[in-house]
């Protein structure tokens, strides 16, 4: 077995051991979870050879040097906290592909022309505080400083608190330092389990993100119709906010028909209904409904097309069913392009190692949108999983990592990083 | 103002002063709210003159006695207990009519020819004890003995337990002992506030019900499909319960716009929808929705083609969404007819007394049905009523109560009944 084939076994297996949390694995974001994981990543590193620095955010960084230290490095790597009770490879599996790659270039003697630097950000996992992507932002200091004060959702602390506490510098993350140039990374490429069933359902192991949705999300929706007796109320007199919330469904389900006739993508879900229990029951006409409705695209153009979607829908439901669908705040996020250039050499790196891949979109989020809104050159690889992430059930074939690994290799040896 | 009129104010502002429970009035079953109506509706009584007992079950009877004491006599009545902070009108008003009938004969020195019975039935409301009609069914000696251990909601305690508390004789009930001989009972009308908005709407105060609908409930009904990442999981992978759900309540829609077009009637509700709060989030397809799917109608034929487009919908959801609904228990309950030519008496009746009447079906369900199944002539009158019913919020005029009073005196006139 090749060296970083073993690290990836060996790594990933300390890991889930180390975080055991029946069911699954528990790696709190600045708690002892991650901070097992980050010690587990550098004692790797360092047997490796590599320089390892910590940042003020508490992000690892662990470098094999190149020949030129002042050439704009490739940084690879991921996450290692977890959400709670959650898998093993939501993150991890990004690292491990990171020191796999060091681990097979020191074992084949290869020197990378330029600094090859795997990262392992802080906190992605927005389980423990509230907030996305702190770790990667706070490396490249563009954390809203507001941010650090936001509260754990089990303690009750500060992100800032909670920061210092584990022996970072959150003084330095509030004053936006930089912790690292993102002029001096060449490029970035985070490996990442896929989250959904498409590499599974079309048997290719390596996929390459195009690029990874934005959207908007209105968390506090409300049908708002009449309560009233289900038995004494004929259809002429009811407000049903049921009815209105499944006319709601069915037409979003229509836009998303003529999205996909289109040849455009979205995903389109009202993932959360809920009539109050303290006033619904099996006599009773709903007379209010709560609704969480997530809309994603890495269209713009489609994004709005769902929005105004939105607006028409609600106009038509007020008139026919007389209930008023309040669509609460809308929480917005922006689509991040994937390097167009680096997804063509990592194309050619994968055909080059005989690697199957496929592009696709990534409808999750990802410390990859921060390192691509940032200017530097972004890709991110997919890794065939199944049964989704946050949950004990993940299941990547380490198989399937040393793939994707296989595509990083050819990759740093194709793009004349050889010394 | 006559003595019906002014006893139909001064009993229902004293029951409302008494049971005052903001918001609302709170008159529990078999508790002192109940009792205190009851106590308030035998002075009533007493002070007219009437033989006034209470059965095994603590059911009120108060006779006008007629010359001839074994004539079937005519029973009118309703029951006295509310839910939690409900209405002041629900149940009483019916109690509050009786009254007034005898005391508008007894004010114009009328005998009547038969009997004439008030009655105040216990424990209406399954709010209590979740049972329907354990008064009225005692009364006839047809209560489940089974039913007498079913426990109440707040305290825990058997309904015996209550029963034999308020000093009534839960074992006379349990040994079937029949408290009043149906077959001495020549009619039975039951005035009641409309709980829907019909009568409102149409602008008639009194109305003429021709049956309590009958139906069934699936209470523990569940759209089953997976639990998903939202934005990582495309259309064709996911099995999404909340789409199902909208499917379900769109074919039941359409199910009633058939029956309507049919000129039959109906009540289709899904009044309960539940993503799992453990599960359900923003960035989740909802994997399972628990719903309430609540069907009425006064025909028998029409509740049995909706129980197989139930079944269709559901066959069909399977086959399109890949989610399975479960319906679980099916829970029944019969139509009742209400008697012909006591509504045809009534509406002459109604004409004769200058009162606007018009005919509709009860929706929900009242004592009136087991005194029908019991083979007793029965009808209801309801009354108008805006905003239903179990809320503070119940507003009966009392001058349209003041009409149904004039409506069962012209009854009683017309029906021959005169000393």
């Amino acid at each position: 077995m090749k060296s970083g084939a073993a690290l990836v076994r060996r790594f990933l297996g300390a890991l889930a051991e180390g975080s055991a949390d029946a069911p699954g694995v528990t790696r709190d974001a600045y708690g002892p979870g991650e901070q097992m994981a980050h010690d587990l990543a550098r004692r790797e590193a360092l047997a490796l050879g590599c320089e390892v620095r910590t940042d003020a955010a508490g992000n690892l960084m662990m470098t094999l040097a190149g020949p030129d230290r002042d050439a704009p490095c490739l940084l690879v790597g991921s996450h290692l906290d977890s959400v709670p009770h959650g898998g093993n490879y939501d993150g991890a599996a990004g690292v491990a592909a990171g020191l796999a790659l060091i681990a097979d270039l020191v074992g084949a003697g290869i020197q990378p022309a330029q600094d090859l630097v795997v990262v392992a950000f802080r906190a992605e996992e927005a389980a423990w505080f509230p907030v996305s992507y702190p770790g990667s932002e706070a490396m490249l200091g563009t954390l809203d400083p507001a941010l650090l004060e936001v509260l754990h959702l089990r303690t009750g602390l500060t992100l800032a608190h909670h920061m210092g506490a584990a022996g970072f510098d959150p003084d330095a993350v509030r004053r936006g330092e930089r912790q690292f140039d993102p002029t001096r990374i060449g490029a970035f490429v985070e490996v990442h389990i896929e989250q959904g069933p498409v590499l599974i359902g079309e048997g290719v192991p390596v996929g390459l993100v195009t690029a990874i949705a934005g959207g908007f999300r209105h968390t506090q929706a409300r049908a708002v119709g009449a309560w009233a007796h289900s038995g004494a109320t004929p259809r002429a007199y009811r407000q049903d906010a049921v009815l209105a919330v499944a006319d709601m469904a069915a037409g979003l389900d229509a836009a998303w028909d003529a999205i996909e006739a289109a040849g455009r993508s979205a995903t389109i879900t009202i993932g959360v209904v809920a009539t109050d229990p303290a006033l619904h029951g099996g006599s009773r006409v709903a007379g209010e409904v709560a609704v969480c409705i997530d809309i994603r695209s890495e269209f713009g153009d489609v994004l709005d097309g769902v929005r105004r979607e939105l607006l028409t829908l609600t106009a038509g439901i007020a008139e026919r069913r007389g209930v008023a669908v309040d669509l609460g705040p809308e929480f917005t996020w922006e689509i991040a392009q994937m390097d167009a250039g680096l997804l063509t050499a990592l194309e050619a790196s994968a055909a080059a190692a005989g690697v199957a891949t496929m592009r696709l979109p990534s409808g999750a989020g990802h410390d990859a949108a921060v390192l691509a809104s940032a200017g530097v050159p972004t890709a991110m690889l997919f890794v065939r999983n199944a049964h989704g992430s946050h949950n004990p059930d993940e299941a990547m074939d380490p198989a399937d990592l040393d793939q994707a690994v296989a595509v990083l290799m050819a990759y740093v040896m194709g793009s004349g990083g050889l010394a």
